[in-house]
């Protein structure tokens, strides 16, 4: 089975924007084994598109389209395909209705060109847009299949791993599982992990050992191949054993786990409250826990002090300290915590406080963070962050560490209590 | 002059990396006015490339090669365009001293096949490479100009701004500049925008005028083609004019402008102080805030009051007031504002409140947001959202409005001093 991605707007060709879905599509679809041999993008010209079909036909076996199924008269992807593969375009129901629902919760008119979002190639299999309004389509004409996806990637990603990989399995009835386990890191770069790691890295096969680095952390993905889910999860266990021997300190969850969610885990769990006192993030870790469903039981809230005016009037801390250690110490971040835990009362407190940039902050260089952590039964913890990026990655690597450092804390506190 | 942007490269095909240097290209090639019409993507494969050489040079004046000009026997991008122009490849000079230094210079020995990277088509203009060892080349076979360029983007982009440039403006012979301007809208569709200015996108053609949505706002790019910038902007001004007399209240700024950048501008120029009360943003809005420099001057902070406990004894939200109207209502939200504006003593107060999801809240239905703003020598006005988003993309555009409505009212504020 060979695939050619066909990418669909002029925003592409204009360079406004960069081909993701191409790689993302790609990357999935090397996951179940099917081969991608072209990518093309085309702008949004019937005729050219038309051309790129022709073409693509004759060499693939599977066409995968992104874009032009929006409402306007720009999108023109379903009115030119449907000609190759002499159909006709008819209204789906439970789409329109969708649409339909989309504009009144959100109190807008709906104008009459939102309904060609509804309409789909006659007998297609239809491909559910939860994230947007345009449903994706999957049909086959004399042994070539075409997929049709929309451009947004946070519409398209959802809808190709939920409704196009199932699809695309049947098509190519593999017998084959391949099962993934990815193992989450901070506070450690890609080139030290695979540096610890690089025995296991040297002899992998089966399970395959991938590391990869985001902007600000590094996970590990685990893939087996085998008959059954369970064959494959038991090929995967003992190398993730050998892993978090060498390396488990720096793990803070698996597969879909996120810094925030693992706290807010713990936190739910074990019926905690906590409250936060942010400086240089200024919301950011709160913002980052309340993004989880469920925490509204244990986050009681927190406080911005963005300058030193409010951290001295709306968090009693002493100005003495800070003319002894300065806003930017250890003395403060603790002081942060414990005066905001006291405030909110509640369990476990959480100050943050650095020099984001561009310029350094009281005398301290920019990068330099302090994060105070305290909860009652247990002495106040305080944490020094050196970071090197710009002002608004230094916060976000702020708020992520302060959420990493809380997991430690909150494990070892549910590990004594 | 139509062109095609050919990248070579089997990581691109198994989604291992993006293709950034099509988007890079493009708009580059954007900025001389010359039209890509076609981006494809071929892996490390003779046959395949030989193919998808042979249908660009029908379809398109200029072909752009990206990638395979390294010294692995994988890299046979030279070898196989070198039969479709009919001459052969010779050493260059410069190019294989430039190579042999490079070695010398990073004490490492030079081996056989490094050698293969000084070839280049005899007859072709070479195109130094200053951050790699592989030379780019252009050359001209019956009307089409192939411009070959390696694969990594730190080499190609140096490579392609000052080689490629300058020898695609001398084909060319353009005298021709192409300015864009980007109007930046919050609070209106992609279809509504485009109905609403239907006119004017019908009678476009110089200047274009070209929407673009992203996960929650739209943009407009104008662009014109003129004999100067000047001459250039005079014909976008009477077009932009025109939008904005149509829906210029949705319009909050232009070209790099954000929400945030435009509401801190605002702020600091007036010398004006703010703090916030968030409940489901939980931090989100100072966060975004905070992510500009110099707002330190402004921001004094704010509280986030993620429960009805802490609304009542960190704020002193009025339980009566709760209990009659709810957490979800047009006067907790004026109430947050006006109380946080007071605690902080500053110049505006802003107060989010809404139910964000999963589940309702405190009887409202997902989705539903309240923001208040008051300020110094105005009425605390409220506004209420209608979201059908995620819990998350629910946050971030309550958010989002609230920045939005903050620069309407700073707006007219400042009109008002």
């Amino acid at each position: 089975m060979k695939a050619e991605i066909i990418a669909i707007g002029s925003e592409l060709l204009l360079g406004q924007i960069t081909n993701t879905n191409a790689k993302f599509i790609s990357l999935k679809l090397a996951e179940i084994g099917i081969d991608v041999h072209y990518q093309t993008v085309v702008g949004d010209n019937p005729d050219r598109l038309d051309e790129v079909i022709e073409i693509a036909m004759k060499r693939a076996d599977i066409l995968i389209f992104t874009g032009g199924l929006g409402p306007t008269k720009d999108d023109m992807t379903k009115e030119t395909i449907v000609k190759h593969i002499g159909t006709t375009l008819v209204s789906d129901d439970e789409a329109l209705l969708y649409i339909q629902q989309y504009f009144k919760r959100s109190g807008r008119v709906m104008t009459e060109n939102n309904k060609k979002q509804a309409l789909v190639f006659k007998g297609a299999k239809v491909l559910a847009n939860r994230k947007g309004m345009a449903p994706g389509m999957a049909v086959e004409k004399d042994e070539v299949r075409y997929i049709l996806l929309p451009g947004p990637p946070h519409e398209m990603e959802p809808m190709f791993t939920d409704e196009a990989i199932p699809y695309l399995l049947g098509v190519t009835g593999k017998q084959e599982v391949i099962t993934s386990r990815v193992l989450k890191f901070y506070g450690i770069g890609e080139a030290e992990l695979e540096h610890r790691i690089q025995s296991i890295l040297e002899k992998q096969t089966n399970p395959t050992v991938a590391p990869l680095a985001t902007a600000d952390a590094v996970t590990l993905r685990l893939t087996a191949k085998a008959k059954t889910t369970d064959a494959a999860l038991k090929l995967i266990a003992p190398i993730e054993e050998e892993i978090r021997l060498l390396v488990g300190d720096y793990i803070y969850g698996t597969d879909d786990d996120t810094l925030a969610s693992k706290a807010a885990e713990l936190l739910i769990r074990n019926g905690w409250t906590l409250a936060a006192a942010e400086s240089l993030t200024a919301g950011l870790f709160m913002a980052e826990l309340a993004g989880e469903p469920g925490i509204s039981s244990s986050l009681e809230g927190g406080i911005v002090v963005y300058n030193e005016k409010s951290k001295v009037e709306q968090l009693g801390i002493e100005q003495s300290l800070l003319a002894e250690y300065g806003v930017v110490s250890a003395e403060c971040a603790a002081a942060l915590a414990e005066n905001v835990k006291r405030t909110f009362k509640s369990d476990i407190g959480i100050g943050l406080t650095g020099a984001a940039g561009p310029d350094p902050h009281d005398g301290k260089p920019v990068g330099t963070v302090w994060i105070g952590i305290t909860s009652t039964d247990a002495e106040t913890e305080t944490f020094k962050l050196l970071l090197s990026g710009s002002r608004n990655a230094n916060r976000l690597r702020a708020a992520r560490f302060a959420l990493y450092y809380l997991i430690k804390h909150l494990t070892t506190k549910e590990g004594q209590s």
